[in-house]
């Protein structure tokens, strides 16, 4: 599957048009393949006799499907499976501290994605798409480890979304004040925020030492 | 509103008990506060036209009850108000790296919280709701901002759920591989995950230079 993004941007629909704030909208097909691959993961809404439930989840991308995965025996993957889900995927970014409390914010990429949830039966697709999520994880991770097996793939559930009725919403910046509160003797501005890793914990069920991979610093580079 | 929690663990429902690996549920109200109040930022579902939706929000706590607010106009809380939500907050901890692909997990902390949408009308309820919000993200800024106006307070819907029907799910430690794949040659092990704050960047509008003050400092200590 080409993973070079149409050019052409998603056509918003009356649940995906962003309705406050919609010059922070984006239908562009790349920027919400960016903001899915960068977020680490997800929220899947699914109706629970008539009521809506979440379950938070890991996601993963190829090309314009977004894949989500869990036990074959899970009540979220049994009940999504052929209904209309909403997957969310958000990054926080950063916190606005404005001079008034009304003005504080905080900036964020967002995709949000609905649509009917379709389930990957194929045992060689379960297996390309499980592969795609490791590598989504941790790039370089998947040629070292054990095979799967048969019955792992089949206690496993793998699931999709296209990325048709998609829209991504974005706020950068800093506060945007009142033009009077702007004279006040108040601190305003951006505080930063990132996702910094630890240092990799061996297993200590390893049975010699092994060091850690080229795969897990590259990934984890701590920051 | 006493902030000592109840000691009785939250009673679960049919919708709350979590059945997935249950040895990682906890419906201890001191669990489900702390995560709570440790997540930067949570996700609502909500029902658009029969179909589950998604919003990403910040949320925060007052006793047994769990807060969120938006603009007056917005579709979400028009469409929520008065009616069954479900309000997620994920906290990722960790990823687990394991010998195979199917035992990779993510060590997190999740409470998900199901009821009626209530709305806070009262003027002053809302503006102490706002404070409190305010002080969630940043304590002890609310008091040097300048203060709410009317107007403001018009356009800020503040919504709130019980803490009734809620459980926390929490995952920690180390892979948990087959035995015989210990002996394998790869190594395994977690990549713990935090957030972390840039230095704050200062609004370029201020008219004089200003400090950064000590309860943002504190609040973002750099990590």
């Amino acid at each position: 599957m080409s993973d070079r993004p149409d050019p052409t941007p998603i056509r918003p629909t009356g649940r995906t048009r962003v309705r406050r704030n919609h010059a922070r909208a984006d239908y562009e097909r790349e920027t919400v393949h960016a903001i899915l691959d960068a977020a680490p993961s997800c929220t899947l809404a699914w109706l629970l006799d008539g009521a809506p439930a979440l379950t938070p989840t890991l996601h993963w991308r190829i090309g314009e499907r977004v894949y989500w995965h869990g036990s074959s025996a899970s009540r979220t993957l049994r009940r999504a499976a052929g209904a209309e889900v909403c997957l969310n995927a958000m990054i926080l970014d950063g916190y606005v501290l404005a001079r008034s409390a009304f003005n504080h914010s905080v900036n964020f990429r967002s995709v949000t994605v609905f649509g009917t949830a379709q389930t990957v039966s194929d045992p060689e697709e379960k297996c390309a798409a499980l592969r795609a999520m490791v590598e989504h994880m941790v790039p370089g991770r998947w040629p070292g480890l054990r095979a799967v097996s048969a019955r792992e793939l089949k206690a496993t559930s793998v699931m999709w979304l296209p990325l048709d009725e998609a829209s991504a919403k974005l706020r950068s910046g800093g506060p945007v004040d009142d033009e009077a509160d702007c004279a006040l003797d108040i601190w305003a501005g951006t505080v930063p925020v990132r996702t910094a890793f630890g240092a990799p914990v061996a297993d200590p069920k390893m049975s010699a030492p092994i060091a850690v991979p080229r795969h897990v610093l590259e990934r984890f580079a701590r920051g």
